[in-house]
């Protein structure tokens, strides 16, 4: 009862645990590759992986929580840099993302984690979650270079990782080409001078943020027309 | 048989055709509201607008062909502005996308037809085409830029336009949270910072370009641990 949330493999690395949970999450990759997440489910992980069907439940409670472990175990191959300069370490950083991207299997995997959350609010709460822990953990390497003096004091350092992983996602979700060695050098070089530019400072604008949140920046009258009709000041009561 | 791809309403604006038009992308709005691209049909779209099945497959042969013409339809909704100043422009278009995307259903909207090209290639070569067409025609802001001086003649427009829209689907899609003003205003900040430091260029890097497409950066042993281990060198051919 109490294994429930443990991270199987911390305490015995290379025992029957570790053993159990690298199976599972190689089990969970293939399925993902093979039907995607819409035919995810935990009966066909114990088939495929060897694993009692209870033995699952037991540890990850729900499929989304395996799919969110895989995320986590794939994405800890991604380090993160600590070079001594923010313009190093978003380029090495973005090399490393590109590398990981590089993989079909792993495009394939956002895809279906992005289709999930669109149809089910558990996966949608799965990836919420996930990218707010990644993000907070990249973000050390923005505070560091506030730190250094490289950066205006009121940088968002999860506004600048977020930049900095933008690019690599419309790529694959939205214009669905390659991810390219060019596209890391172009996101790295691109969010270096913007954070310099003071783009993801919280100082400037904070005060208008939640103008066009849902609501806000609504057309009035609900229409599929009026939906993208830019009106020349949508934030009545902003100001 | 020649009107199978006539966009209708154009002759008559007014007329039967355009309503007939106008009734049909209400239908496939709805339908996409509640039941998704998975649920979509051409029998659904019928039934709802009330025009006869065959009707819509001689017009738009295809639910895909449909899908897109909706989007086109929303998308003119967004004027590309021309003040005579590329940060000017930018910011203007930044707010207009803010508030198209402001709205729940066009989130929605975009969330569907992303999740239909993760499974249907058909869905996928409309979305390229849609995004690759409002990006040539995007990109036009930028070439007007870049004739004033403002920019380094190499810029690559398309670059820079993707640089723009792609903070707003990592927001919608991957960190699931509203859109507002802020996003508006900082992505329209660091794509002038970023674009005035040549981060979309194409003369430097363009030799790399192809380093980490499919097959380049891909891990040798194709394994799901060694996906996202980044190489200190994935361009052995490169330079």
């Amino acid at each position: 009862m109490t294994t429930a949330h443990q991270s199987p493999g911390e305490t015995r690395p290379g025992g029957r645990t570790a053993r159990t949970r690298q199976a599972v999450l190689a089990a969970v990759f293939q399925e993902l590759d093979e039907g995607g997440f819409a035919g995810l489910t935990m009966e066909k992980v114990a088939q495929r992986s060897g694993i009692h069907v209870a033995t699952l439940y037991r540890r990850w409670r729900c499929i989304e929580g395996l799919v969110c472990e895989l995320l986590t175990e794939l994405s800890s191959d991604v380090p993160l840099p600590d070079t001594g300069s923010l313009p190093e370490d978003l380029r090495a950083l973005a090399r490393s993302v590109a590398a990981f991207f590089g993989e079909v299997r792993m495009r394939a995997l956002i895809e279906a984690v992005v289709s999930a959350a669109a149809r089910d609010p558990q996966a949608a709460a799965v990836l919420r979650s996930f990218f707010g822990e990644r993000l907070t953990l990249a973000g050390q390497m923005v505070r560091r270079a506030v730190d250094r003096g490289e950066l205006p004091a009121d940088t968002d350092p999860e506004e600048v990782m977020s930049a900095l992983g933008a690019p690599f996602y419309y790529r694959i979700l939205i214009a669905r080409r390659p991810v390219d060695r060019r596209l890391a050098e172009s996101a790295a070089t691109a969010v270096w001078a913007a954070a310099r530019a003071g783009a993801y400072g919280t100082k400037d604008g904070c005060d208008v943020a939640d103008d066009m949140s849902p609501g806000g920046g609504e057309a009035a009258d609900g229409t599929a027309a009026g939906a993208g009709v830019p009106s020349n000041d949508t934030s009545p009561g902003g100001r």
